[in-house]
This record gives structure tokens, C-alpha cells and sequence, in this order.
């Protein structure tokens, strides 16, 4: 951010997440993170159940899905809902920001699953020189 | 993977980073975490060399950018290349994988630089609620 330009061009400039002090770096991470990527991958296939959401996101913690669940929140990514129903029931679904950075975010995982054989391939090819040396 | 499929579908289903034990996990997260997504974002613009690359993702320790290079570059997303000059040189640059990766991976952050007027305003009512109860 430079105080010296017109508004107009603050306002394209103002985040960066290459500047360590950008707000846009901590988003980055909640989105990008290991359990926020596959919370958000989760939530676009439809609302979810705090339960249903643990198990598809194999492998996370209830203390860390809810840490989780609270930055989505706290960015305007996840919506939480209490059901007024009994026994109470707590939901979450994206919001329409978090339905269009999952979107990106699920490209960017299909690329990354769909590569795999030449990651491995890299992966062996890259152990057996180390291993050489 | 499952032996009992037959080839072409062991291909298509090999791979889902929803599964804890995948390998398509920890290569996501070092395409995704802090710094392997600035890393990856810095070098989309070209090669560089590793006091270039350190300066432009403000904020990771030699080391940390040390060991985030390695995981790319054992990945095969990242290139390194010891220049035969005096003194000695290493530059880094993307693979052909690398940058259809990083491609992806700056869609998503152009999208949550661009949004974070939406991210912030989201932060400061979700923090209101909070303190007020």
C-alpha cells in the first residue's frame, strides 16, 4: 500500500499476500490449510451435519474441525446454522464467497490427485539420486 | 488402490485427497501450505535464484524456504539447477507440472486477494456478535 496513489489504484493494490503483514495472508492459510482445503472440497458437495463433515474429512480432530469451521466462519466462507429442531442440530454449508474459492480450490485438488503418477514418479526419481550419493 | 479393479479404473479412482493414508494428501500440502503456495505463486513469474526467491516471499526463514523448495522439487514441481559459475549459482524454476500447478494455485489467491473487502467486512460482524454475547 503506498500512500502517494489515487484511491482508485489503492484499492487494486491493497492486498498482497506476498507482504507478510497482508490480511489477505492469514485468509490465504485458513483456505489453503490442511484441514481448511478439505472442509471447504467437503462443504461444496452440500450442507453437512458437524458429524458427517468429521468423517468425510478423513483423519481431523473434533477440536480441529471446529478451529477450522470457526476461521471459515470468521471469514464469511462457512455458514454455521442451528436447526431448531430437538435433539438440537448444528449445520454448515458455504456461503457464496466460499462456494467460488471451493470452486478454485477444487481445481486446483482434481489437478493435483489426476498428476499423482508423475509426483510419484518424480518422488522415486528424486530419492534414488539422494540415495546415491 | 485396490488390486481387484481392473487397470483403467485403478487410474481414475487411485487417488483422493479426502483419504487419510493418500499420497495426493501431502503433496497437496506442499502445494498448499504457507509457504509452498508463495513459493510456488513467486516462481510462476520466472526463475529465480534463492536470495530472489526469499526476498519476494517476505517473511520465511532460510530454512523454512530451504525445506519447502525440497519437498517441490522431490514433488516434481520445482526445478533446481546448479549454474557452472563462478561463484557458484542455483536457480529455481517451475516444471511443466509446476506451472499448471501454480497456474491453479494463483487463480485461488487472485480470487481471495480480490475479495477481501468481503472477508474483512465478514470478520468485523462475526467479531461483534462474539463480544457481544
Amino acid at each position: 500500500m503506498d500512500g502517494q496513489l489515487p484511491d482508485a489504484d489503492v484499492d487494486a493494490l491493497a492486498f498482497d499476500v506476498f507482504t507478510r503483514r497482508c490480511p489477505s495472508r492469514p485468509t490465504l492459510e485458513h483456505v489453503t490449510g490442511r484441514w481448511g482445503s478439505l472442509t471447504l472440497g467437503a462443504l461444496a458437495e452440500g450442507r453437512l451435519r458437524f458429524n458427517e463433515l468429521r468423517r468425510r474429512v478423513d483423519g481431523v480432530s473434533e477440536k480441529m474441525l471446529s478451529q477450522t469451521l470457526q476461521a471459515l466462519e470468521r471469514d464469511g466462507l462457512v455458514h454455521r446454522e442451528a436447526q431448531p429442531v430437538n435433539p438440537p442440530r448444528v449445520d454448515y454449508e458455504l456461503t457464496p464467497l466460499g462456494q467460488e474459492v471451493a470452486a478454485r480450490l477444487i481445481a486446483l485438488i482434481e489437478l493435483v490427485e489426476g498428476r499423482m503418477p508423475e509426483v510419484l514418479t518424480a518422488r522415486e526419481r528424486y530419492d534414488a539420486v539422494r540415495g546415491a550419493r
